[in-house]
């Protein structure tokens, strides 16, 4: 089991590698290609993690969890339901989640499993698919809530969710996590505000990223969003928000206490 | 004022030039970065037009023209109404639309005007904004008109019109269209379906890229699809649909005749 990340060294540089105690191993070639490990490591202290990989796209689910759409009275679907969010909306560990400027109103945060994609994928059977899944890590699938529903014939969930900055990736893409096992944990300020088992998703993420991959190609890199559970809520502007899974890590960004 | 297109030699090459009468003037260079034009043309004939680009993201309106939202009962919206799909349902002139072997419901054509960014684009105003779009092309929205409602708690327009092959672009890119003054002609078989002036927009192309630069960052390549108008329709499996920009030219795809 290797926990990979992405790094700049705060000289310029950038690189891969996989979290060790305090350090870093630096790895030489591609995340999603062949990749050597090498003898040199970089203290945690020392380096800035990016997030983990740069998604063409990040497919996010909606009413994924069955304690979720009971308390909202929503019935299971019978697909996987989503919305595209931009690539433009990922940053890392420790970047700001920006309000955008014409936004006044209320921010959520829902914390999420997401699953990373290996290799270019389409129409995978679900016995196929752990081939294709690279790994797993946590996102943040910030959301300007008020926007959802702002008109009255057209739910806006992709302007509400595809905010540049909406998409918090990271620490690290675990590449043997035993999701079932897993819980989600999300703090507002210190305060948790969602812990829910991952176990109970309606589709499993290999049904998700067969499902998908019968609806459009997925390439490398690309990011699917697994959907929240209960305790989704609304972060005000200077909080910070932390989404743990154990096996992962902990992924923290602070919506910035200014505009823009 | 150039047409733009993105050509297979049939040879394993590929290339970027500007149409001439019955021929593509070659260029050196990147379609969005510096190109000069070569002495090399090929005739049309002996060469296969691509996709004019390879957008990162194709951001599609919804509610764009007046004749249709009156026609729908819909109020005109405040803020571009739009959802992503992602660059993996692009295909070229010519190339086959499939539909998905998920599905074996109606499929629609939607023959609409694309905007193609040439520059980085993030909050850039109405005035400005024409420095960042590079031109226009034809797109033909396709979509599974069946799944958008499918989900009784969530329009899937992302997904009905998300998959493969579902956002046919071209045949070229016109640097310096004159769209007030031009139509959107959709013909299937031969028989007219949509021939709707442009200006009956609600959003100008400089509103809407302005308003989604708001919203995202969007790079060069990028395309905004801008709604469709009344017209729209189910076309049959292995029925040929032709959306006709003047200036532009003819973007055709045939709907494949067999499944997948």
């Amino acid at each position: 089991m290797a926990r990979w990340v992405h790094f700049s060294d705060r000289h310029g540089g950038t690189g891969i590698g996989t979290l060790e105690a305090d350090s870093v191993r630096v790895h030489e070639g591609e995340l999603f290609g062949a990749s050597v490990a090498g003898q040199k490591t970089l203290p945690l202290a020392e380096i800035d993690l990016l997030a983990p990989c740069q998604p063409g796209k990040v497919v996010a689910l909606w009413n994924n969890f069955h304690a979720l759409g009971e308390k909202l009275g929503k019935a299971a679907p019978v697909h996987p339901l989503y919305l595209i969010k931009p690539g433009t909306s990922v940053i890392g560990p420790g970047a700001a989640i920006r309000r955008p400027p014409s936004y006044a109103g209320k921010i959520a945060f829902e914390g999420e499993l997401a699953i990373v994609i290996g290799r270019t994928c389409s129409n995978v059977a679900v016995a196929e698919v752990d081939a294709y899944i690279f790994g797993y890590t946590c996102i943040n699938d910030v959301t300007a809530a008020e926007l959802v529903q702002a008109d009255p014939n057209f739910p806006q969930w992709t302007r509400a969710k595809g905010f540049d900055t909406f998409s918090c990736l990271g620490p690290a893409i675990c590449d043997d996590l035993d999701w079932k096992a897993a819980r989600v944990v999300t703090m507002v300020d210190g305060a948790e505000r969602q812990n829910y088992p991952i176990s109970d998703m309606i589709f499993t993420p290999q049904a998700i990223v067969s499902g998908i991959s019968q609806d459009m190609t997925l390439y490398p890199g690309d990011v699917i969003a697994c959907g929240t559970s209960i305790g989704l809520g609304s972060m005000k502007d200077g909080a910070t928000c932390e989404v743990t899974i154990e096996g992962i890590g902990t992924l923290s960004n602070q919506l910035a206490p200014g505009r823009g």
